[in-house]
Parts: C-alpha cells; structure tokens; sequence
C-alpha cells in the first residue's frame, strides 16, 4: 500500500525562502509567519496522511455506487469528510462573513495540494464545492449569498459544475440544456448535463448544481447561455430543506480512474432555478469557477506526481536488485538497491525536479491571485490569466508523465493494482481532460492570452525573467541557472516571434505550434522557479543555514531540470518554426 | 464501442514497395508474392476484426476468474481460440516437421500485428506459446521436441515462460527456485514464480511451463541458473495425459490491464520437470524465448497505438465541435468536424507517422531474424540483435504516448471506459514493463550490445543511413528526408562518441544517458523507414502508380516525421552530453 507524507519542508521554504510573502505587501499575507504557517501546514499533512490516504486505495478498488436512485460513495468516505468540516478546512480560504477563515489562496492552495495528494478523488468533493461557492460569491446577489454560502463554505452542502451535454463539450454554443422563465422570477431547467463530477452522494444533506443552460427565446450559441443555480433540494425560506427538486442522477459513469468521486449523468426535468449573474452571460460568471478549477487541476498534475514519486523513491531504496557498475553499496546483501541504477536515479530526478518547481510554480501562481483579489492588481490579475492555461496544461501533462515514470520504478509491481502505483496514473490521467482539455488550454493561451491588452502580459513576463536574470547573473553560482533560463526564454519569445510574423497570413501556424508554445513555456516557468530557488538556497548557505544539505539537494536537483528538462525548449521551437504545412497537409479524407 | 481494420494495404506496400520481399533472395521469400501475402493478410484481418476485436473489449470488462483452483478466460475466449487454431495461425512459421506452415518470421509478424492490435490479451495466450516452442526447438532434445511441439505448434498445448519471483525481476541471480536432480534424469522443481502471463486457463489440455531454477550444489548467482520444462499434466510415453504435476496457481493478479490474460502467481512443490538444453546455461536458452518475445512487445507497442489511433481517427471526423479558424468547414451542420483543428491533426499526425513507421522498422527487423535463421547471415544477426532492445523500449514508450494522445483525442469520453480507449492505454502500458523494463533495454543496448563484435553492428547501422542517404540525395523530392536524417543520425554518433569518450573514465556518463540514447536510436530508425518508405512512393508516384493518393498521403506524413518527431535527437544528445553529475549528485538519502 502507498504511503504519503505532506511535504511541509519544501512548502515552506517556498513561501518563506523563495517568495518571502510575509514581505509581500500583500493584505493577510502579515499574519503568515513561519510559524503560523508551519502549524497549519503540519496540521493539513496530518489530515492527508492519517485521514485520506489511508482511503484512496480502497475508494479505488471500491468506487461509488448507484443504487435505486442514491448514489454511496466508497467506506470511509463519509467519516473522512466530517473529519475534514469539523477541522475547518473547506472554508479555510473563503470569507468569515460565510463561516471561513479568509485566510489568502497561497495558503488555500497549499493546503490544497496535500489533499489531493492523499486523495484526489475524495478532495473533488470539497473543491468543486470550493469552486461553485466562489462563483456564487462573485455572480450572487445577497439572499443568494446568504442562502447558500454559509452551508457550502462548511461543507453543508456541496457544489457541483454542469457544462457538457452528450454532444457537446468545449463547444458550448451547442447546448440544448433550457430554462423557461416562471412568473415568480425562477426558471424551469430541463436537459442532460454529464460528466457532472460530485454530481451525488451520500456525504450532505444538499448539493447546489450550477447549470448552464439556454433561456428560451433567448440570442443563438454560446451568447445565450446563462448560469443557473439549482439545488437537489428546494432550500425554504427559513433556509431549512424542503422537497426535491427535479434533478435526477441518469446513471454513474464507469471511468478509468477517480473511482471514489461519482461522475454523473444528471437529467434535469423542469428543476427550478435560479439565474445566478446576468442573463446570457452564463459562460462569464461560469469562468469564475473554471479559472479557479484550472488552477486546482494544475495542481492535481503535482499532486499525484509527489504521491507518486515519494511511493517510487521509497521502493528505489528498498529494492534490491543488480549491482552498481561503479562499486558494490551494499556489500552484505544479495544486491543493491535499485536507485544506485543511473537510468532509475534520471527518472527519479525528472520527479523530484518536476514536483518541486511545479510546487513553487503553483503557489507563486496563488500569490497573484491574492494580489489580484486582494490589492486590486491588474498585473497579477492579468498575468496569472495568461499562466492559468499553462499551469493546468502543462503540470498536469508533466504530472502524468511522472506518475508513468514513477510506476515503471516498480517494473511488474508498478502493473498490478496491490502496490498502487497503477492509481496514481489513471486518477492524474483526468487532469489531461476535465476543466477544458489541454488541447484547448494549449488554443486559449496561444489564439487569446497572448495577445490580450496588446500583449502587455506576456511581455511583462518575458521582462520578469530577463530582469531577474540580469539582477543575478553575478552572484557566484547563479550562472548554473540563468543562462540556461536566459536560452530558454528567448527560445519562447522566437515562438512568440514566429506566431506574429506568421499567424496573421495563416492562423493555423499559430495554432499548430500550440502545444508546443504551452510546453515550452511551462518549461520557462519551472526554470524560472528553478532560478528563485537556487538564489533562496544560496542565499542561506552564504548566511549559515543550519540545514545546508536541505539547500545543497535543492540546488544540485535546480541544476539537474536546467540541464536536463529546460533545453526541450530548443526541440519545441524547432516544431513551432516547422510550421502548419505538414501538420495541416492531408485533406481528412487521405488519413 | 472501438474497431479495429487491419491495415493490409500498408503492410503489402512496406513488403514490396518498401522491401521488395520477393527480390530480398531469402529462402521461402520467393513465395511471397504479392497476391499470395494479399490474400493471407486479408484473411488475417478478418480474424482480427471479426473474431479477436469483438471480444476484447468484453474481455477486459470481464477479465479471467480462479475458482476453487480452476483459471477461466472471459466469455468467448475459448471460440475464438478454436477459430485461431482452426485457420492455423498459430503455427503459421513454425516448421512443417511439427505441423507448421513454415512461413517467414516477416509474414508472422505482419499477422501477429493485426492479432494484437485486434485483442492483445487473447494473442498472448498464443504468443508465449510461440516463444516456448522456439526454445524447445532451439535447444530441445529430439525426443523433447518430438513430445511437445507438435501439440503447441497447434496449441492444443499452450506454453508460459517462468522467471520472475517475488524477490527478483531483473537481477535473475537472486533465483531461489530450485531443481533436485533425480535418479531418472528429470528433476524436482520446487518454488514460487510471479507475473506468468498466460500461467493457466481453460483453453488447452496441457500447458508446458518453461522455468528457471537453480539445480542444487550448481554455481552461485546467475551461473547456476538452468532451464526447465515442467508440463502442467504429465505426458506419457505414448503422448496421453497422465496425472497431474505439481504446479498449481496460487492466485491471479488485479491488473492495471490486459485483464483478459491470466496472470499468474504460479507454485511448484516438487514439480517434476525436464531439463531444457544444457545445465547451468539456463540464461542462454531463455534469452531464444526472450529475444524473440522483446520483437513481440514491440510489435505490441505498435498494434496498440495503432488500434487507438484509428477509432481516434473516425471520432475525429464525426465529431462536431468548434469551427475551423480558416473558414468554416461543414456550413449545414452545427459544428466542424474535430479534424479541422490544428492541435487534433498534430495529435493525428505524431499517431499515423509513429505507427506507419514503426511497422516498416518491425517488418524490416523481421527480415533480418529470417536473414539469421534461414541463411545464418551474421551481419543481419548481429544487426537485429542490436535492434531488439531499441524496438522493444522505443516502440513501446511511443506506443503508449500514442494511445494517449488518441484517448486524449475524445476528451471526457476517453476517460470513461465506454468507449475503450482507456483500455488501449491500460493495456499498451504493460509493454513498457514486461519482457525486461524498458530502462533495461537501455541498459542492454549502451552497456552491452553497443560494444557486441569492437562496435561492428552500430558501425554497419550508421554506414547503412550514411550510403541511403548519399545514393538517394539526389532524388527529387528525397532531400525532405535525406537532410534531417543525416542530421539526426549524426546526433546518434555524437552521442556514440560521447560514450566512448567518457564511458570509460565513469561508466555512468554512458548509463545516464542510456534511455535517451535508446530514444535517439528509435528515432533515427524511424527517420530511416520514412526515408525508405519515401524513396518507395517517389518511384511509385514516377511510374505512374493507379494510386497516387495513397503515395502522396505517405510522403506528406513521412514529411510530417521528419519535421516534428525526428529533431527530438538534437534534445536526446544535449541531455547525453550533459552527463552523469547531475544525475547523480546527490547521496540517496537527501532525495
């Protein structure tokens, strides 16, 4: 069976070494001192160690049912969640005024990542609740707000997303989902939502759905559909439970991982709802919950790729089997450990390389959204819109390849589901797909986050890197890491060259190099973090850390992603100025 | 539910186009004319499409059963066996002598793809046998030969292969299970071996266990490892069935996937067994099972991709999302197909031009093994010997990737098991690992095959690319190929030169960079088919082919190739000439 430890270490030198946020300026960020913070952190890996992990594997093996018309999750489940409200931690990051914590999204996010880790499939209960609650706040009005906040923020009630119907996913001018406006100033929903993660379950006396869906009469295509709010049971005025709504669960998908979450198909006939924001501008207040879901997602590629890589460490040193070709180690057993291996070692270090910087990645993504919120800051605001397709593309493709690296650790133990190693690959294997799949996050960063106010963002990135490349180029072992950030990132901006002088005659040259662009400029990002790591690390070994080799692992595995996983960018350039030409050659039929 | 079409024009155009097989000179191949391999191919196909696909999605959801010591295959299994032995594929190029057909491993191989592709749970069943019989026929006595091979050529009998034990996959030396010697030459088996595909089941009389066990007072370690036939029911001398022997199934394995094979913990308590060729030279024998069974993984790591890739395919033109950016495509339907979209064709693209060429570079390693075998041509031995480890890792790496960007194709319907595209991934993920993981098939290629015969194979590889490209550069339209080839196949000696020259002051400098080095090499042969496969087309299309399009969509895609996949080289040997320090920096105890 796996294990998993929270690792409260590296997080908090991120936000203390690395992005020193106590200093940060940012409101709320003055009370995350070190021990603060550590006591939380401690706490959270605590919840996710004893209380989640210990029920992945078997909410695997066991997944959810659907029995005469109620959905059970796995056993455990139940308990784990009341654990989990009665701790405070699914309102830890959201307003007092509903019961939270208001504590910032970096420490939200924190928090978060340990969660998912233990249990992916459990932690989407509370994180799409997470995400209809913030939708609500932003979009809601007031009786809304106090009507259903206070029970979501505790988890109460849960929440659930509803966008894709049978025929139609990312193109949800299609849909066929409608609501008919009621005198009383409700609408009946009626139409077919799948795929609705969280859709039912035995774990809340109510679920809260926010569905997409076309007002009658209402304008063609995507410009006519609004959000609606629409619980499984009717809410009282008094804010008591009354009858239920006429939502129904059509069936429960049979999926290839995230057993433990109930993925549903949800028939809505004639179920009163709620217009949540303005009409037919469903899709903008919906990306409220999507922009923070895609941050989420992002995070579950590091998740089940630091779950995963601790469990393959673990066995790298206890497996014994073959001899180092250097020198014997273990001279007094049968054979030595597998991480002696240079091959086992490189796809340990392409993990641990990943997972660290992925962290960092993540939770300086989460100080601009704080800033965002919080300050009003239109540069964070708009840089972390431009990030968020990267952070959900490209850590959660990464994060899928670790999780393969780390099952291949395991040779045949890695196939068989008794070590689980075989979980973590097809729980992280979603995360490529839901929340907009990376396919489209790839097409929302290149064909509109690029050139949003005039690429103003992007421009101040590639500024950031360079100007942090200049300010550091001289501090001695430094150099080890910005020239190979200072190559890479002028490879992206040749893309970026290359999209402008070419995408205008034919937007397909942009196109066809999307993914590659996303890529590529995840892989400057984790650089990035990469750099501020090492100038955090050598600045506390030049003012006598009592813990150097915690900083000399840090900087000798910066060194290893900077010459071994940065220059991909030089391959993913490569492709991008090959152009549309061969990818678009074929007519369909000659396929 | 997916489909599976073999692709038999493909595989005719790779067979004479490409490999001109009836000019090849190689005894048997004479009688490969085109009309006779047409119509063994189509035949072939029906099998695979008509009685082998329908059953394995059915026989993944239902997988095998062991029950009061009995192993059951999943419904349909059993038919479809018949059928398979019926038609006498399994002994297609097996000797006449024991009731084969005596065909060429190149025809076997080309049937053996589509069997895969088509169900590779069930082809396994098959395969193991094939791969026991050639070592009894490698190394057999007469006597063993005359007992066991009439009866597994035709699968009456089926055969497994035995090495792995709980504590020892790779490092074999580590083997507990032993073999008394008796007084009537046999000898008693005794111990536990794990993950034995095809271990039992319910469709053969008898199943012959080739296992590995240590005689008692032989050599320590590797040396002392000898080879054992141990049939599940005793033979009698008249060839009838006695009693049972002393081998039973302790249980069968939960798999991430091939479910529809038994995988089995199996247990010998004083097993009688037979041994195969000679004392302590166990390791030689296996390797006859084993190298042929590498090429069959590999194979397997092509038939999976491929089979994803055409059900992506057609979902890819059905499905309506979304509209092409360069003016719309299907003006009276809702949406354009998926095909439209830049990011799916790349996706399309890296499936079609991976799986066409690595099904030339099979067939092309098969009439190296035919080389070997029927004119005991030492260079094509020596060659193929080479190759395997880079067919079996690479194939199967990029296999998998493949299937995974045809799930990702769907979307959400992808992850759900549904529409079976789960299950391409589940089960092409096994490839990466049995048969020697594949970080040991970088190991065997650059730590041992490299060096086989002062370099002599490599150098042969390399001349062989080197006198392609000079005698065919002046071709029009062949420098698309010819240039990018050079280019990568320098990377490729690069790297080689890398390894002589720092290899043999540290050995990790060469070990660090084995799975790259084995990635390069794939793509490089890749390049090489495209290059050949290109060459074959221009003359075709010069000639006034009847079938332009055909040839014109397999140089548009080789163009493909050579343009987005090929240049990975370049990222293979920045990391190579990295080197081992970073890889192997730090202690393990500070991972």
């Amino acid at each position: 069976m796996p294990r998993y430890t929270a690792p409260t270490k590296d997080t908090q030198f991120i936000l203390h070494d690395v992005l020193n946020i106590t200093e940060a300026g940012v409101p709320g960020y003055d009370e995350l001192e070190a021990d603060f913070t550590s006591a939380v952190l401690e706490e959270a890996g605590k919840i996710a160690g004893e209380v989640l992990q210990p029920i992945n594997a078997t909410g695997d093996a066991e997944g959810c049912t659907f029995e005469n018309g109620v959905v059970r999750t796995p056993t455990g489940f139940k308990d784990a969640f009341e654990q989990v409200k009665e701790g405070g931690w699914t309102g830890l990051d959201m307003p007092e005024q509903y019961g939270g914590q208001n504590m910032p999204a970096v420490l939200g996010t924190a928090v978060g990542e340990y969660f998912s880790a233990a249990n992916q499939a459990f932690t989407m209960y509370q994180g799409l609740t997470h995400g209809a609650a913030s939708a609500i706040l932003a979009h809601g009005s007031d009786q809304q707000k106090d009507t259903y906040l206070p029970k979501m923020v505790s988890c109460e009630w849960t929440g659930t997303m509803n966008l894709t119907e049978p025929h139609c996913g990312t193109d949800l001018g299609m849909m066929r989902t409608k609501a008919e406006p009621q005198a009383d100033g409700s609408y009946k929903i009626s139409g077919q939502k799948i795929f609705i993660s969280s859709g039912d379950h035995d774990m809340a006396d109510n679920i809260i759905h926010l569905v997409l869906a076309k007002i009658v009469g209402g304008p063609e295509g995507i410009k006519g559909v609004s959000l609606f709010i629409v619980p499984k049971v009717h809410v009282n005025e008094d804010g008591s439970l009354g009858a239920r709504n006429g939502v129904s669960v059509g069936k429960i998908e049979e999926k290839m991982g995230i057993h433990g979450n109930s993925t549903c198909v949800m028939n809505y006939d004639e179920a009163t709802g709620y217009l949540l924001g303005e009409e037919h501008k469903g899709m903008r207040a919906m990306f409220t919950m999507m922009n923070e879901a895609r941050l989420g997602v992002g995070m579950q590629g590091l998740a089940q790729a630091d779950a995963a890589y601790q469990n393959a460490l673990d066995y790298a040193k206890d497996r014994l089997q073959g001899r180092d070709v250097t020198g014997v180690k273990n001279p007094d057993g049968p054979a030595d450990p597998l991480i002696v291996h240079p091959d086992v070692r490189r796809a340990l270090m392409d993990q641990k390389s990943f997972a660290e910087a992925a962290r960092a990645f993540i939770l300086w993504g989460a100080t601009m959204l704080d800033k965002a919120h919080r300050q009003s800051d239109k540069d964070a605001d708009g840089l972390i819109s431009l990030l968020t397709p990267v952070i959900k593309g490209f850590l959660t493709d990464q994060g899928y390849d670790m999780t393969i690296k780390a099952q291949q650790v395991y040779g045949g133990h890695g196939y068989i589901e008794e070590w689980g190693m075989s979980q973590f690959t097809r729980d992280a294997r979603i995360a490529m797909i839901y929340e907009g799949a990376n396919g489209v996050q790839a097409l929302d960063l290149v064909g509109r986050k690029l050139a949003v106010d005039g690429g103003k963002h992007v421009m101040a990135f590639f500024e950031l890197v360079k100007s942090f490349c200049k300010d550091n180029a001289e501090v001695e072992g430094m150099d080890a890491f910005t020239g190979p950030l200072k190559t890479a990132s002028k490879d992206l901006q040749a893309a970026g060259m290359y999209f402008m002088q070419n995408g205008m005659k034919n937007p397909n040259n942009a196109l066809a190099g999307s993914n590659d662009f996303m890529h590529m400029f995840g892989h400057v990002c984790l650089g990035l973090m990469w750099a501020m790591m090492a100038k955090a690390s050598l600045k506390a070994l030049a003012e006598g850390t009592s813990d150097p080799e915690f900083h000399e692992t840090k900087l000798a595995t910066g060194r290893y992603y900077m010459a071994r996983q940065l220059p991909a960018t030089a391959l993913h350039l490569s492709r991008i100025q090959s152009g549309a030409d061969t990818v678009m050659a074929l007519d369909a039929a000659n396929f």
